[in-house]
């Protein structure tokens, strides 16, 4: 009997899409991507139809008030094309991406299978760049994974000069479009400037992120709504970064009991 | 020639059971869990069927005075009903839980697997809940993986209004019920409250779960026997706490024979 | 296309052997184990046949004036029983054992799988017992993985009583008598008193396992031709060691090229 | 569904190849055995025809200025024998080694695997020595994996004495030559001395490595190209370095946010 689970896409619905673009929102520099795609979920009212769990996130379940316990999880939203010069959108937003190197490229590969099957032909992946300082009026920078989708965006008003600034894109952001070309699947990474700090939420970048997102897919957002879902966004993220590190030093504390002993007592020295 | 041992589960017998209920009781915050468990296997005389070895354990095996070596593992027992309104029990109890992140996901799923297979409906974690203090009446918290569960057992005295203190279960815990779900078992952690040092042991809490568990699975368990066994116990858990770090720090000097040697100088210096 | 090299055993012949013991001598505390295979595969002028290798391994090769390069490996030799009263031996011996926890368990299970296939039914492996101080007279302890092993060596001078003075044993010393038992393979680990420093040799506590084991296994070896054997291992051993830690800084170099610089400031303030 | 990418080879083209020799250069010590390989694909005008993945590499993509972005991976290009003397080349070359030790042999599988399928008959892995000191005349050391290979390449100015000054050599330029042997592949790791800081370029060593195996393999090589290329590729490998170290930083601090901000203080304090 041999076991390893790794990752695994559940799905509760098997939702017919049109030739859909996925957007992707997974945490990250300033939370940008996540919130992005939170707001466009809400915005567009789209409908969960699929899930993903990994072995490679951490490995505990969130509780809150009154409710069930929630595993650390990637969900599958959609969204049908409403008139024309618009197309299906599948949505995927996440609590967490991997935890180890080796999972990122596990979980991407895993999300690529499957946007394949339900036919994805288009990934925009969504993400913050830190800037070092916060700009009142932040950039939207895109880069592609191929030339020629560099050309059908040239209006979105974002900036494609911008590759070598970027410099290097870590996690599901940077490897679903890198990954995607081998698949024949056009990819762009659109980045909003950000201070940089992973895990102070920027709920600003990541607006203007959707406001372009909004423009390239031709969709209707309602933003006084989006208004009201930043706010219980933020407190929402700040629990989950409490319990993450909770849970990191609980784990710590288990397997090396006497090094946390001696942590505590010299925390009591430096307080 | 490929080979990943992971997780294995083998049987000593195959007991035919109805429609069990599985307790399960890992070591973790206080030790909680594993103790209950313990007791209750204790108290009902339970029989050992299967055991449950893996590779993201500790790599070693444990000796006692006299005895063969023992191999770090989890272990089954179960329990028939004796009579009208008991059901039969499967309790899973164990020296060890993953000393990695992705073996948590693994073990669940083999635990999951195996005791679907077995015809398990209902799984009971059993674990602590750090409160940062010590209390004279410890309290006993439920959280569920569906809201239905809490009906079952709103009159086991149990608070379920604490999703959001609890935060975070992490380990087999709160997987086996975050995952049970998706396989269709019902589930629920039970948490005695604790001071939340995860190495020493709280009979106290494990007791006070105990009660609660008895009353919710209508069984009888002499208390008196208990007391004893608690004393029992708590000298084993200290005694695999100090072999696992000597263990820990054996592994680290293999790999790293400068670094020990440079860490026992420092050490000298500080004594 | 998926690879997953992990742990490879590859046979140079397929010698019969009849109902044979294997001994197993690897790395560890003192390199008792280690030593003491060394010497009987000296002593007995035993034939190498197969070859371990495993991604468990440190990744890399040793090299050695005039020499073609050597892959780190574990290697099995044979001797054959040459009267009454003798058996089969099988004999393992290595540079290594895994450098991560998880491997411990893959490499004794591809060990316990090819004995088996061999024909194995018994094995005996050497270790290291630190007890903080030198002695002169080391004693020898052993521990078993079934009550009815310690009857057969009764006789043998080993001191069965020191389990709990043992207190666990790491790596595949421990795993493969304790898996042992599940493949019902008679298993002991004959453990040498030693000071307990990991990276100092020392060959008189793997002397003492030695007389032990060639009482046991009532074969003779020329301990004077040992002596000279355990001259030559020293300087080995000595080699081995300062190439590992090169190694090791190399990898932490090449990876965290900062920290590495830092550390070398740091060292540098400190010399 | 489980998932597991490991490493991956995928073919842009199929050449037809006559009994090729395969030079290998990773990045390493001094980047001598990367830099040599890609000043003689430049130098040979070498035609891509396949890349390696794997998950053991970085997870991120890199990004140029308006260029798409690149997947981090291992390259292999062949160039086809001119005249009489010549051998046909298979020469791998690549931004990365596997950043964990057990991807080292796995990737080095991938990479034996695939050349044994492709006709390679004979590794030669180019690389650096680190020597501790800058020398005005850096010497090239061989080391091979079986004697035979020496003969073939004495007059090749190489010295073939220096196995125990070389000690080990970490990574896929060892394991690649170590488990040819056993593939029945000749091979020989090429060492141009350093002074072994690992991520100081050392062109110049890669020149003189690279003077060696041009003999080695009769080809001819504009040198005045090459210096033109030097000055290109220190440029990119500054660059590299540097998103590495930025992206290693940026993963950290998304895992552990609180250890990141401490770190943050305390280099406030330094500065």
């Amino acid at each position: 009997m041999r076991r390893n689970v790794t990752t695994n896409i559940t799905e509760m619905q098997k939702p017919k899409l049109k030739n859909p673009i996925m957007v992707v929102g997974l945490p990250g520099v300033g939370n940008v991507g996540r919130m992005a795609a939170g707001y466009l979920i809400e915005g567009l009212e789209a409908t969960k139809f699929a899930e993903l769990n990994s072995s490679h996130f951490m490995p505990f379940v969130l509780l809150q008030k009154g409710a069930a316990v929630h595993v650390i999880n990637n969900e599958f939203y959609y969204w049908r094309a409403e008139k024309a010069g618009q197309r299906d959108l599948v949505i995927l937003i996440g609590d967490s991406q991997s935890i180890d190197p080796e999972g990122h490229y596990e979980i991407s590969d895993a999300i690529l299978q499957y946007a394949k099957g339900i036919g994805v032909t288009e990934i925009l992946t969504l993400a913050g760049l830190g800037v070092g300082q916060k700009k009142d009026k932040p950039k939207v920078v895109g880069v592609v994974n191929d030339a020629s989708v560099t050309k059908k965006y040239k209006d979105s008003g974002m900036d494609f000069s911008e590759g070598d600034r970027v410099g290097t894109i870590v996690g599901a952001a940077g490897l679903l479009i890198g990954f995607g070309r081998k698949h024949g699947i056009d990819g762009m990474c659109i980045l909003g400037e950000t201070s940089g700090v992973p895990l102070i939420p920027d709920p600003k970048a990541a607006e203007e992120v959707l406001k372009v997102l909004v423009r390239m897919l031709k969709v209707k957002v309602d933003m006084s709504r989006i208004q009201k879902k930043v706010k219980e966004t933020e407190a929402f993220l700040k629990r989950v970064e409490t319990v993450q590190q909770n849970a990191v030093m609980q784990m710590i504390k288990q397997q090396m009991p006497e090094a946390a002993k001696k942590d505590e007592k010299e925390l009591t020295y430096i307080g």
